[in-house]
């Protein structure tokens, strides 16, 4: 059994993690921290734990984290960052659902996150933790970036694209939609269900942090950097969920090309990333609660290619990919606990 | 015209008085305050009021609102019962859509407000606003006590069968139900989208402050202090609306009547209260944005009556009622400027 | 490893079977019929079953269903009453998901449901399907009236009660709300989102077929014929869940005894039925997409119970609660299939 | 006043009409015709409706609508072709919010419409309704073809850039967004509430009908005919409001322009369209129930610009629009019956 640790229980990560964890073959919750829900049991704030954890919040002295195989981060920016090198060198692997650990320019962290990057080594070190570009390296590592969920679904959208060097890389764009969730669990205004509900609307319009994080991936995944991403995101009255619409213009090679055929082979065995046939528009709900995402290739105009993509930003884009990565890291089958069938309706 | 004031026109009944007050033809705008957003338009934080309200947030001290012929407020309890006494006392009258002036025994304002009365004598002046019950006092009234939004529905659902001495006083329920937008614009997380949506719970389960209200009006409308009723409100993943599902058991007299005719004899001339065919179930939608409630009675069992009564919370249950009492107030057309044709769908 | 059947399997309860049967380590599906369907790949229909069900609907006649273990029916009220005397001579066992065998009376069926009654014998037979209640004669059952949604709730709320023999049985009240996946996967113009979405009403105000049921079953679980509740649905703009409000006025045994230990001790070992401490108010998120009831029992006035109850109407309100059958009728662990932690957010 | 008569009153841009032709001061509703609901009274089916419109629906027969000065089509598409001849002869203006008078080369109206056109003459003559593009057009027409909901909201984005010819024409993109609405009041699975409620996908992928409406417009717009706009349209779970984010590559004189002063210029003095400052994103609440159009324009990148328009596609989307043209075409002020704010929250 590995022994996890949670580091920050309290929010919607947190929740989904221990959702999966509570029902993961090899995994045994050994800690979940929150300096202010000390004591109070996990299953008091989340009603649909009760009978499934068993666990109260510790505070992080109490929670013995270094005794842990795996501790996760799901924690605000920043956290990780002061608390990885301890857990490291105890021999524990970390994985942070945060920002820390995915931009690799200190500088692009800092304009974007307001906060100086204070483990460079570590950083450098740190895996960005997307399975299906980047399995072999999880499978070493010992500290994992988990990626953002627009990034997760836009890269998985571009990739084969842009490995297949089908398209031109200057000006693709990424209209995307997430539901609230991917707001967190914090009181504010502008989420409130009176302010969300029946509403619709982009936001990030002067520029938004999974901008980088997507150039950066799309760089290192086309080897060329050139590649520029225009992200825009908009807020759906949807819970969770998140669709990427993308566009790109084919070049020539493109245009000759079998896209339905390049992305069923590019994810041939991937168990959590689904091909849709030609023709099809791949709905949010189809993979509600589950790690899988769905895609769906067109060529709307002979120059054009338009990639749908949807996937649970809490799960897939979330929680469930960190688990993907400790499947990974630990030797596991990457399939572990991950294998729920999506809740539809 | 009538020259209004708005304390505190930052929340949801706030933005609902502007956008009726904007839209009536015999009311002016003269000030709007928000210490907190003083100077900023109103449009800039409501673009739905963009070319309606031309107005910016004002300090108090900036809004000259003993100037005004009314004053609303719009703002949490406690703050009118600060400053109505020089409004009223240079001439100007004052509604109060917070629970200052509602609760006529200050003991029990205290017990569920959980702040002293500082202005007994004008609480003992002011009048309850519910203009279907009390409307020659209104029209004679300087200060209003708005009612809360689900007192309004459970009084018109049980005035009639009361005023006729109908059921059993004892033991009535209301089973009532209210929109997200009830609870305010404050940021707090069990109103969030991801908290509140896709969800149905009761709350207040322990007691809820419309209780002692809804009590101390039955009783008055009833005549008969043995007045008891249970109310259990309930949070629905709507924006605006409140349902009342009102419960009671018919004494004999109330099983001999026609109970139809008396509602509908009740209401007669009423404008803003519908009495609906017998048989039918109101939706909340269908009263969405107007000042508007609809009522139909049942007899479900021959010893049992039910009484369904639907109304937008922020209109008839706040500000669309609070325009209704100020018309009254001020010698107008009582339906002047809450005319407007629900929005459906 | 049962075998299994599903007649019928392209409404919510039907996808819901699908979902829960496909991730039951002991069922193996082995037909699927749809007559209109035939021949489409049921993921084709339900994107999120892409990769955990791999058939096809056939024919009925193409199903071979007399070489299955187990049968649901997951139809419009009379089919199973048509199909299952055949297939219970083959040594099938049934589970009726529709209305069928719930009811005793055929008068009674025949008035709510429109159509006479064609097996009165296996009527007689069928045993009502919640276990809760019913356990032993389930295990032994060949035919199974899983019961309807509303009247799981409603029984589970009041069965200690009247068991116990605490409230006056003549005038209880059930104030229920459910999502609209219970009205089904027909195409109807009051179900679409814009019909029910952002609105609230009560409906079946002239009588609800789910009445009869909850009466008849009332009065079983008390042993007394005079128990009659008032049932009054209402339909809620989420997808899944019922949330009950129950009703009882306490004899003098009910007011002198400890609601709260006659609950826990009522459920104690019930793996599926989760008493919450005092004072609670379930959501009916909390059990989403899961098979638990959570309970909360209040006295908000000394001789009033309030009952609060809430499940998901797909799964322990229907499909979820077939698979406990099943479970139960094949000698297999109650729980297989079925310990799928709640969805939340 | 003039005199007004709907053909088709049933669906959503049907009780649109109704809900802003009751509160036009210079309309009277004379007949509303129904085949199937004949004789029902308005009211009933729409009872947001009781109190203000107090008609029932007429069988085509018995509405006299040669008698009216305008006659609105609110009818599937075929309908006002079969009819507006026998009108326009009669005097009578004739505004189709259906497809028929869209579209002016009619082997386009038959491949999207699936019918022929059976009076191209009139299909000459007609007008397209969209006021700020063709104003004149519009006041000295018997006869109009009102705009398709996302052509309006695409068109009033793209017609500054277009007209002052400053992005690269051939390859436009409209991602758009709408509420459920817009497909109508039909009974279809893919628009019930549990279908189409927390989810999202885009539709129409292969092709959708506005398509071609939108292009034909653009290139009128820019008299241009290398004009090209892939139109990409998504369902959103809110009821109404489309919101459409809009690409395309600037030249270099859209490279050296200022977009926001350009936007500004195009549409001051338009009522119905309101140019957001800077840095804006509108929500489609903000024109929840109301006529106008919000826009903002941004430039994310040196040679993209990113356009983002709001409306109700129900109100400028259709019924609004419609009443706007009506203004226009009897010499009446355009802004009458159109003014009521937005209802936010």
């Amino acid at each position: 059994m590995i022994k996890v640790g949670i580091v920050g229980g309290t929010g919607y990560t947190g929740v989904e993690l221990l959702r999966l964890l509570s029902q993961h073959p090899q995994a045994q919750i050994q800690a979940i921290t929150s300096r202010k829900e000390a004591g109070l049991p996990v299953a008091d704030m989340y009603p649909s734990l009760r009978g499934h954890v068993d666990l109260a919040f510790v505070t992080p002295d109490d929670a013995k984290l270094t005794e842990c195989d795996v501790v996760f981060f799901a924690t605000p920016h920043g956290v990780a960052m002061a608390q990885a090198r301890e857990l490291l060198a105890a021999g524990v692997k970390v994985i942070d659902l945060a920002a820390d650990f995915r931009l690799k320019d200190t500088a692009v962290f800092e304009q974007w996150y307001g906060m100086a990057h204070t483990c460079p080594d570590l950083l450098a070190e740190a895996v960005y933790g997307l399975p299906e570009i980047n399995r072999e390296a999880i499978q070493k590592a010992r500290l994992i970036g988990n990626p953002g969920c627009y990034p997760t679904s836009v890269q998985l959208g571009f990739a084969p694209l842009l490995q297949h060097k089908l398209i031109e890389p200057t000006h693709l764009i990424a209209n995307c939609a997430s539901g609230v969730s991917g707001a967190g669990r914090k009181a504010e205004v502008h989420t409130l269900f009176p302010e969300s509900s029946d509403n619709f609307k982009a936001y990030g319009v002067k520029g938004h942090r999974h901008g980088p994080e997507i150039n950066q991936q799309l760089r290192a995944i086309a080897g060329d950097d050139s590649v520029n991403c225009l992200f825009v995101p908009h807020l759906l009255p949807i819970i969770r969920g998140i669709h990427s619409t993308l566009y790109a213009r084919l070049n020539s090679a493109g245009q000759a090309a079998d896209l339905q055929a390049i992305f069923e082979n590019a994810y041939r065995g991937e168990r959590f990333v689904d091909v849709l046939p030609a023709g099809s528009a791949p709905e949010t709900r189809s993979v509600r609660a589950s790690n899988t995402v769905r895609i769906a290739v067109h060529r709307p105009q002979p120059d054009t290619v338009m990639v749908l993509v949807v996937e649970d930003n809490l799960t897939k884009g979330a929680s469930g990919q960190a688990v993907q990565c400790m499947n990974l890291m630990c030797g596991l089958d990457e399939h572990l606990g991950l294998t729920g069938v999506p809740v539809l309706p």
